[in-house]
């Protein structure tokens, strides 16, 4: 029964990061995920709506621990960072330039027409800025740059992505991690040296 | 004639701005253009596709025209990029949020699935890519800096459109923005000492 509910997920994103949201029916999901439309209605009985809620939340925790992972393994703070860029060119590489993240498309597809999958966008992206901020005041950065510098850290993987897969090229990606990398660094030395004083 | 055209692609625009590529169809474009489907044909023989990559065309030369009107009117490099995050983020604002930029949208829609497409939304972001690095270099900036800086202006602008629409705050874009001035600033900087040496 999980089983069949996590097949359902699995096959959406894998849809979404194809077509986006409104370019996914329920009847391609329906075949897509080997189930029924009244068996995704049955473990979603909000239809698209909810089951898109549950796509978000699946996606935001799974992004949220690898970039937790990938911090926890990285050779100073900044590393995480142009690391987790690094993944992310690798991702589109393997995957033929797919979306690596459908929520950032759907968030922008329905910002303005659904509130309730707009909140878990929301959600989402809130927790992976709390992660990164996480990251940079463990390091020493003070709270109010970290959480602006995760903002930005976000906000420009997104916007990388679009850049990405328009040109067919990590170029851009790596560029974007590579640039924003003196940000981190100056604001670790820059909350290192407030410590001390 | 040609305003029955320019209607057609400035109501496409507005209806992109709300629901996105896959969620506007030919008959919604019709009814917003007061312009019969057959008309839209006439301007636009490849139908959907053609009429996209005509608003694509239209929105990306606006907005490079746009970015380059504040960049002469900015009161130092820096600023033209910072003075655009706020102009970015006042038409949040006042649109209620609604999409600035359908055309990272519709990229990250239709990236995988329509190369006409995808390659109209190339071309807009390479040219505001190269205006940006053009107000760089103009400053002083080293050309390959200059290049990947105004790929990271870009990326950021249009990932923190995401975070903005789905927090329904422009305190995200505008930290963005105050977070990427820094770099500008050192880029220049640098600029100008290696010629001074």
């Amino acid at each position: 029964m999980s089983e069949t509910r996590n097949r359902i997920i699995s096959a959406t994103n894998e849809l979404f990061r194809v077509h986006g949201y409104h370019g996914t029916s329920l009847s391609e999901i329906s075949k897509a995920a080997a189930a029924t439309i009244g068996s995704i209605y049955h473990f979603f009985p909000g239809g698209k709506e909810s089951l898109t809620v549950a796509v978000i939340k699946s996606t935001g925790a799974i992004y949220r621990e690898l970039f937790e992972m990938i911090a926890a393994e990285a050779a100073d703070p900044t590393a995480a960072f142009v690391d987790f860029f690094e993944g992310a060119a690798a991702v589109l590489t393997e995957s033929d330039f797919l979306d690596p993240c459908p929520i950032g498309t759907i968030a922008r597809e329905v910002a303005s027409t659904n509130d309730v999958i707009r909140l878990a966008a929301r959600e989402a992206f809130e927790s992976w800025i709390d992660a990164a901020a996480h990251q940079l005041t463990s390091a020493g950065v003070r709270s109010e740059v970290a959480h602006d510098l995760a903002i930005l850290f976000v906000a420009t993987l997104e916007g990388s992505f679009i850049i990405s897969r328009t040109q067919r090229s990590v170029e851009p990606m790596l560029a974007a991690g590579r640039r924003m990398a003196p940000l981190i660094d100056a604001a670790v030395e820059d909350g290192l040296r407030s410590r001390s004083d």
